[in-house]
């Protein structure tokens, strides 16, 4: 990595370097398969393949079908895609059974979102967005503060005849947090057959998990996963998988026309076939990592030590361990611009320009404000290695010591 | 070109190649560059930079300055936020009128959007949609039988009280034509000072001029530009000029959250330099090539040959050459299915799915119905050759007798 020289990077949660032969992938479609994938002849047909054939790699990581596959500029789109989708299947539904047709049920006033408050910026903003220029009500169900995680019953509490969405991330980006996903869908679902109302969707943004734990969209039964290119080794770019997209499941497009694939796509796909081929390896090597930290941090600090990624009951990624080292001085963006090697940072990185002030995510989790301001997001990688950890716990605890030195 | 081995590409209108710097370029930022930019650390800042120095480029290309320019994942995106935001705009203002601020006039009914009825599918689809709605008012100036330009008194003969937005391309993707857009700019700009009402937006989609003739935004008169990277050998991205965004020209964003930039950039920011440096070369090369071509197709099929290219009066781009040759079995896709060597197209690649009738792109401009159906979208580009050249029309030459004697 770029100027990294002996420096350390441990913050695979905010963004992944790409795999080597995602770069091949890449570099060699920009070479050879640049033709407009609609148009007729071979050099249209090559791109057309190897985006069929992307789509095939990505549905098969998340355990759907090539069709299911809707790429998108990002995860960004794909969570104001479906956003947007569910307000207006709501607003449609409303208008045909003001025509006498569809479910009447729920058709009163607006329609009706459930997220947690602890989301990514790209489902949070969109919500309040839609609410405040009146075109949805939305409820952000906190997250428990022993567990972390949003709870199945707060959830079904939250239900409203009205309620058109249910978004959910499926693990935090700050603690690493899994959240009862298919616990939620499985009751959304019967809830979904006992009323003749118009039916929940159920999302969950699964750019955290990708890569680090399995993922199936099936069995988990959501409607639609958003996937999230640069969290596993793949480009900026990103994919919706929509469970029978305008068959089973409904998808409204934000944006008309053209609508050409692009390029990135090969390397969204050879990184989806990595995971697909590796996810075993790769989790049971991050958490092996990520323990040995943990340890290596609990030896260097004894008591003085609190994990911010430790919730009674709740599973938490392989890779993500967020900590704070007690101390006056021992702020997390203090202790990060003094450290000589450590790269990580204080949680997620859209929020950078917040400052200094103690992660809201780590709040709404039960984590003391003193403890929360000293956090430290410390996310390892496949290619993190034990020698890696070592040497960013020496840097810890040199940092530590002139910091309170300078005190 | 994959498996183009002889075959002759003709087709630089649809989509053009990367040049050699450009995959260089991204894949150097796709190894170095790969850090989030909102993080604060070293591998961010260095994305951070290689972003603003794109923005920069992109933004000389167009005559505009670094922060004029937003990036978009493609040239759709960027048309779609043009209509989003006039909409948007109208919207707001009306409400602040009934609200007793801002101008009253024209803030009666629906926005009125002025557009033309040649435009590309990201501007025209999103405009029916808006129509569909009934979120805006559309008129479809259409463009003149004689010129195959839009005509600035028809414009202006179109503008209502609550005409918010006028989005007309620069140059047609078929036939080459160079739309009046500086003059339209200038009436449109003494009506906005004329009135005190909502001032009319203006946007040119510049996807095929780009890379072909000089594009100046400031120069033209717009308050919004779209840039394309794919038509002018950068990756299939693209960015949207805004005359000072959200300070002179509004700008509603349709995507929220997140929005972090992407690492094609580079290669959009190479391209926009090559352009910059070499237009003029690449201009009139590519006008020679065109011209040899022209008087090939005349010296091969006499009076045989009808340019759909030709308009009295209007400028054409320089690499377009779009030809009909006369014979009752000589349908374009007929005679492009048949041809040896050529790659190009019959029309826009958008709609290739829509078969085998004549472009309704030509007949917009006046082309014979019978003339239409054989017409032939042949695009040059910056290393077709005049050996090229011979050996396409030898190509034309041997595929219309062939098709001529199956008959």
């Amino acid at each position: 990595m770029y100027l990294m020289h002996d420096r350390i990077y441990m913050d695979y949660n905010a963004t992944t370097p790409l795999e080597p032969e995602v770069i091949q992938a890449i570099t060699e479609a920009l070479q050879e398969a640049w033709g407009n994938p609609s148009s007729n002849y071979i050099a249209g047909a090559k791109a057309k393949a190897i985006i069929n054939q992307s789509r095939e790699n990505v549905a098969r990581m998340v355990g759907g079908k090539a069709e299911d596959i809707i790429f998108t500029s990002g995860g960004t789109e794909a969570n104001n895609l479906v956003l947007h989708t569910a307000v207006e299947h709501f607003r449609r539904n409303c208008r045909a059974a003001e025509e006498g047709e569809g479910h009447h049920n729920g058709c009163t006033g607006l329609p009706h979102i459930i997220t947690s408050n602890v989301e990514h910026d790209s489902v949070k903003l969109v919500a309040e967005h839609l609410q405040r220029d009146g075109n949805a009500d939305v409820t952000y169900v906190p997250v428990s503060k022993t567990t972390a995680r949003v709870e199945v019953e707060d959830i079904i509490a939250a239900v409203r005849p009205n309620t058109c969405l249910i978004s959910i991330m499926l693990a935090n980006n700050e603690t690493g947090v899994i959240m009862p996903i298919q616990e939620i869908c499985q009751r959304i679902k019967s809830l979904n057959k006992q009323h003749r109302r118009l039916r929940i969707l159920l999302h969950t943004d699964a750019a955290q998990a990708l890569g680090k734990s399995r993922v199936d969209a099936c069995e988990l039964g959501v409607d639609y996963l958003t996937i999230v290119g640069h969290k596993f080794y793949a480009p900026r770019i990103g994919a919706l998988y929509v469970n029978g997209p305008q068959t089973e499941t409904p998808l409204y497009p934000m944006l008309f026309g053209g609508g050409q694939e692009r390029n990135f796509r090969p390397g969204l796909s050879t990184a989806a076939e990595l995971v697909t081929s590796n996810l075993s390896d790769y989790e049971s090597q991050m958490r092996r990592t990520k323990l040995y930290l943990e340890e290596r941090l609990r030896a260097a600090f004894k008591d003085r030590i609190h994990f911010n990624s430790h919730y009674p009951g709740s599973d938490i990624l392989p890779n993500t361990c967020n900590v704070s080292i007690s101390g006056p001085t021992l702020q997390g963006w203090r202790v990060l611009s003094n450290c000589r090697r450590l790269l990580a940072s204080v949680g997620a990185a859209c929020h950078s320009d917040s400052g200094n002030r103690p992660s809201h995510i780590l709040l709404s989790c039960g984590v003391p404000s003193e403890v929360a301001a000293n956090a430290l997001r410390l996310s390892v990688g496949r290619g993190t290695t034990k020698a890696d950890v070592d040497a960013v716990v020496e840097d810890l605890r040199e940092t530590v010591r002139l910091l309170e030195e300078m005190n």
